[in-house]
């Protein structure tokens, strides 16, 4: 570690992707990086000096992890709210903090606290059983109604859409004991995306909205900014998210997954407190990276600028397909496209999995769009051409 | 490491920021990355994960860095040029290889290759003695001329401004028994750098051409495109660099500095084999920065595109002055221009130490140059608001 006067140590929870990317960010900063990892070779473990190997579940291991660092952060909503409790109360610099983070944790706690603040959500129930959930049902307008899992779903795991109370495994879902919500299926036109920052002394900036396309469950491809959004719809967008923000004390990047409805309102959907997804685009496509920016909160530094560099930047994930070898479909797909901004994870390619990103810019929408489409295609090996 | 299919292992002889921001480029690009250091805390050593502590001109210790590493490549110029050839016969692929190395490493060597290749320099001649130098400055056209040792110099060490055979402590340097060259003194009208990338499969880019200010014979300044440079002279300054890149087999990046003299000429002045001072710009300014590209380029994936992004990027390095304290500065400059790039490079400041460049880019030259030169003028020290 270095030890150079006043550079600051920040520790990062979590060794996925988010984590990698933030380190990246973080070497021209000039911070101290320090990982807590769940293996010695998960995805930020791999290009981080400073890497500690345990479980973030354990207090113990949270304690020893924290000790020098000046500020600690997080790749994953998953530290029990409970241990990030007992971390500040020993004087530990968490951001964002347990009394924020419980809301991108609980979306029962989280859906409480947006409708006590106005801020408008799905119609939603928390729900304890079958017939709770066939009375809630009713009050959210009828079937179908998406059931989730108040804590630990992603990626669309933990979410199901329910056409009757009592078909199929539910009573499986209710069995394994776990708080669950009930929502109204939001008959949207599409999901935008509201990624903000904010600093622990109040400042904040807002990254233009963005579209994003789901595919299962999974973030495939955003948009950056969201076409044909008209612009006080991307305002309000805006304002809900730095609204969140500062309501609920969030330090650091915010995401907001809005569904925007076909009568042109936008409903809050989820909320993650760190670098997300539908912020990757930033890296090659804004001044200053979303991953950038989440440091220079957390450590309280002034904003980096969130304008885009082109009219239009579009981003697709990279999921695992058939082929092991992504560094191979390199030579197709730099070869083809000089200009394409390729991401890879560093990380072992399992069907489905998010193994890397693939970001394209430029003036003409449908050409990023397709160059950007082409090469995820190829990479994740839907297409060999 | 990771043990992901297809994915390779670069070795980097040296710890400098250039190895720093080189990894930096490699995470994206999802390869391992080994780091041969020359201590526990050089600049790069703080950022990787898979450090190794030794000595680069101990042959042994070389031997033990580079196993298992697919491709080694370097820092900078200072390993000995006959332990490469003894890697190279080892199997170890070196890029650039020695062969091509040698020219960037023996200031003899490559005005020799150069001259002979037809390729413009300024005159020059071995010396090696002071009544030898006090006889080629005739040859050269008179006094003043520039003495230079062969090997080891740089950022201005090393090279000396002579008016007199026999004046001061020029005794002292043929003392040394150190090979010398004498050249011309030219009378430039500014100095450029063309920055291009050559694959072993003989792909290569060539970056805009930029102009270089140097002060006290340290790069201080960087504009790219080098302003109202005229489009032929700029493109036969490409085509010296990517012919020399050709010639001399070298693999990776090459930068070559110029003086443009005052009647249009441009005239090779160094050479380098690595990512340069000249080609930082790149990481904000272009598509794919020169670190990415000098990986790219050794591990024989195709090119990424040299394509500025801005009419004007302007790069000044950040020199330690008066300040221990870098990071604090960030809260001026960052604060003053959220469009900022500023990127350190994790070294103790010391008086003309190079610690780390700021990067604007925009459409307005004079804007964009006051806003580098403000930050780096603040970050350095020299003006405090």
């Amino acid at each position: 570690m270095s030890k150079l006067v006043g550079v600051p140590t920040v520790g990062m929870i979590g060794g996925g992707q988010l984590a990698r990317m933030t380190h990246q960010a973080g070497i021209a900063l000039g911070v101290n990086f320090r990982l807590l990892a769940e293996g010695q070779d998960v995805s930020a473990a791999q290009v981080v000096r400073d890497v500690q190997v345990g479980d973030y579940r354990d207090l113990r291991t949270l304690r020893t992890f924290v000790a020098g660092c000046d500020v600690v952060t997080f790749d994953h909503e998953h530290v029990p709210t409970e241990h990030l409790h007992r971390l500040e109360a020993d004087g530990v610099v968490c951001r964002p903090g347990p009394d924020a983070l419980v809301y991108a944790q609980d979306k029962g706690a989280m859906r409480d606290r947006l409708t006590a603040l106005g801020l408008p959500c799905p119609r939603y129930r928390a729900v304890r059983n079958q017939d709770d959930l066939d009375v809630v049902a009713k009050a959210l307008g009828g079937w179908p109604v998406v059931l989730k899992t108040a804590r630990g779903g992603y990626d669309g795991k933990g979410v199901w859409v329910i056409d009757n109370a009592y078909a199929g495994d539910i009573g499986e879902i209710f069995a394994a004991g776990q708080p669950l919500i009930a929502e109204e299926r939001v008959d949207f036109a599409r999901e935008l995306s509201a990624v903000v920052a904010r600093s622990p002394s109040g400042q904040a900036i807002a990254y233009p909205i963005v579209e994003s396309v789901q595919r299962g469950g999974v973030c495939y491809e955003v948009i950056a900014p969201a076409p044909g959004l008209p612009e006080d719809r991307a305002v309000e967008a805006q304002r809900i998210a730095l609204r969140i923000a500062g309501e609920l004390g969030v330090v650091g990047i915010l995401a907001v997954e809005l569904f925007e409805t076909r009568d042109g309102r936008v409903l809050v959907n989820e909320l993650a407190m760190r670098p997300h997804n539908t912020g990757h685009w930033s890296i090659d496509g804004a001044v200053t990276s979303q991953f950038e920016n989440h440091l220079r909160a957390i450590l309280d530094l002034p904003l980096g600028s969130p304008r885009p560099r082109a009219p239009w930047t579009v981003m697709v994930n990279i999921l695992g397909g058939p082929y092991a070898d992504m560094h191979k479909g390199f030579l197709h797909c730099q070869a083809r496209d000089p200009d394409l901004r390729i991401h890879l994870y560093g990380k072992e390619v399992r069907p489905g999995r998010k193994v890397g990103h693939v970001t394209a810019y430029g003036a003409d929408l449908d050409d990023v769009r397709a160059r950007a489409r082409h090469a995820a295609a190829y990479l994740t090996g839907e297409i060999d051409e």
